[in-house]
């Protein structure tokens, strides 16, 4: 990309995506404002179609394919939000979806996804390189690979969740967002700059998942070994090459969370507000929730970026 | 009561609770209304302050009481939402609120409801007859107890839920809501046929808490033994004196649920719709899901009571 991406750019991905995915309501609770000593304003992308903000990526993404290289279908890699977000937006445009998933992903998530009419292909995590699998794949059908975050036209899908919030509560302080290979947060900060010049911006990743935050220190992209935080959206093991210096130029810091605080956060969403966030998704929650944000921010948007759980992780983090 | 309640009375309710008791949203889903071939409504009292519709009624009945007897302070039994519905309603105006709980009570109830400023005396279940100790604090005390449902003021203060989800919701063909003491159900039945007079009306309880099923099958009140059912909202052993004659009337049918099919409700709007109801809350969606409706309904409200689940009984809700 020669050309940096901007909000035009958020705005015609906006008017793309509608009719595929919702306008998220923005959600706010007494109790978490006294706990937090501020005012939180949750942009609820669990109740995203699909459980999370990826749908606005993907569906940017395969919308602006053209028409001849559509016609021979998408492919990605993904066992999680990404996967249904593919297969969900190919399902409304027409277009045939492969989705490549390890053998040991949730049954729940291989069987949603195959609902939305995707094909899947098994690939075995511990034999098999997924991204060759899913070049082949291309290769062999045309189909135009869909990827996760790290495009322009992801990443300007995913600013469209920033562009919302920034419409319903234009007086934000701050803004805060999950990282994981960066797109949601990256796109959010275009937004969120564009319209609110003074806006202090964000990124939380878990204490295990940390390679931003290393990186944001070294001033160069830095790869940490697979994390194994529970906030299984974030375990990316890098920053994305065209993300991560857009985070680097507008973000004030990366906080860390550490997985109990993750943990608390779902419990506290869900025992407190009744609604049911991922624990990627409930990342930027708790790092509000400890008060990890300096004290002099007022108003805060917070992206909860997901709500998709299995339900017996849940069992898990009710304990 | 000798004038019977209408619509006025409860657009007056709806005036005087306002600034205490939220407008709650109405959610719907594709997923929800693919699995029920309808088009579902959900009046998320879940989200409502306190956690469920209680505040409509406690909040109608505290503001109607006269001042100089709201200054003596409030009292009322209840182990469950109503307490805390009258924990903020009472914070609210100022006045002094006593709660009369079990011993047994989950603590983490009898902590919210402390949280809110009310004074709490516990009671031994098995020795103790709760009525008789709040009838007891309000002679001494001068307190007006705050009765759960079977009042006018209570009535017509939850007929509020049905009000605002017919203004968002005109063309409802139906509307289906749980019966406990049947507070709820009556006052939103009053609301929703004075609105539109066609609307089919649908109670729905626990096979194990049948009471309402049975007294209309008998055309007069009967009682059951303590029902044991997982919805604790919903163990009254036998409608109201005043909701009775009013669930009578407006009522086509009671649909009965098993035990099973609520979990499953549970679930199904924690997975798919990422929002959290308690088992009494998810009463009429279990009604909806398990095709229990006559099937020409195509558009059918569902009011989602409340959302406060102990976290350790979602665990066991989870599996």
């Amino acid at each position: 990309m020669t050309v940096p991406l901007c909000l035009p750019d958020i705005r015609a991905a906006a008017a793309r995506i509608r009719g595929i995915a919702h306008r998220t309501p923005v959600m706010t609770s007494r109790l978490v404002d006294a706990a937090c000593g501020a005012h939180v304003f949750f942009k609820c992308e669990n109740l995203q179609r699909g459980g999370a903000f990826k749908i606005r990526g993907a569906a940017n993404f395969i919308l602006s394919i053209p028409p001849e290289d559509l016609s021979k279908g998408v492919v990605a890699f993904s066992s999680g939000n990404h996967a249904q977000a593919v297969a969900i937006a190919a399902a409304h445009v027409g277009t045939h979806a492969t989705l490549v998933m390890p053998t040991d992903a949730p049954r729940s998530k291989i069987e949603a996804t195959r609902a939305r009419g995707a094909e899947i292909v098994l690939y075995d995590r511990l034999r098999e390189d997924r991204e060759a699998l899913g070049a082949k794949i291309a290769r062999q059908t045309g189909a135009t690979l869909v990827p996760p975050y790290d495009h322009p036209w992801t990443i300007v899908g995913q600013g469209t969740t920033a562009l919302e919030l920034l419409e319903d509560v234009p007086d934000l302080d701050a803004l805060i967002a999950p990282i994981g290979g960066g797109g949601l947060l990256a796109g959010c900060a275009i937004a969120a700059r564009a319209l609110s010049p003074r806006i202090r911006l964000f990124g939380v990743e878990p204490e295990l998942a940390n390679d931003t935050y290393l990186s944001l220190q070294a001033g160069r992209r830095i790869e940490i070994p697979p994390p194994a935080t529970i906030a299984d959206g974030l375990r990316s093991p890098h920053p994305g090459e065209i993300t991560f210096p857009i985070l680097k130029s507008h973000l004030e810091a990366v906080v860390l969370v550490s997985e109990d605080e993750i943990k608390e956060a779902v419990r506290f969403l869900l025992s407190r507000m009744k609604i049911l966030a991922e624990p990627s998704g409930a990342v930027p929650a708790a790092a509000v929730l400890s008060g990890k944000l300096p004290h002099d921010i007022r108003n805060v948007g917070v992206i909860l970026s997901g709500g998709n759980v299995d339900l017996d992780m849940l069992a898990f983090i009710a304990k």
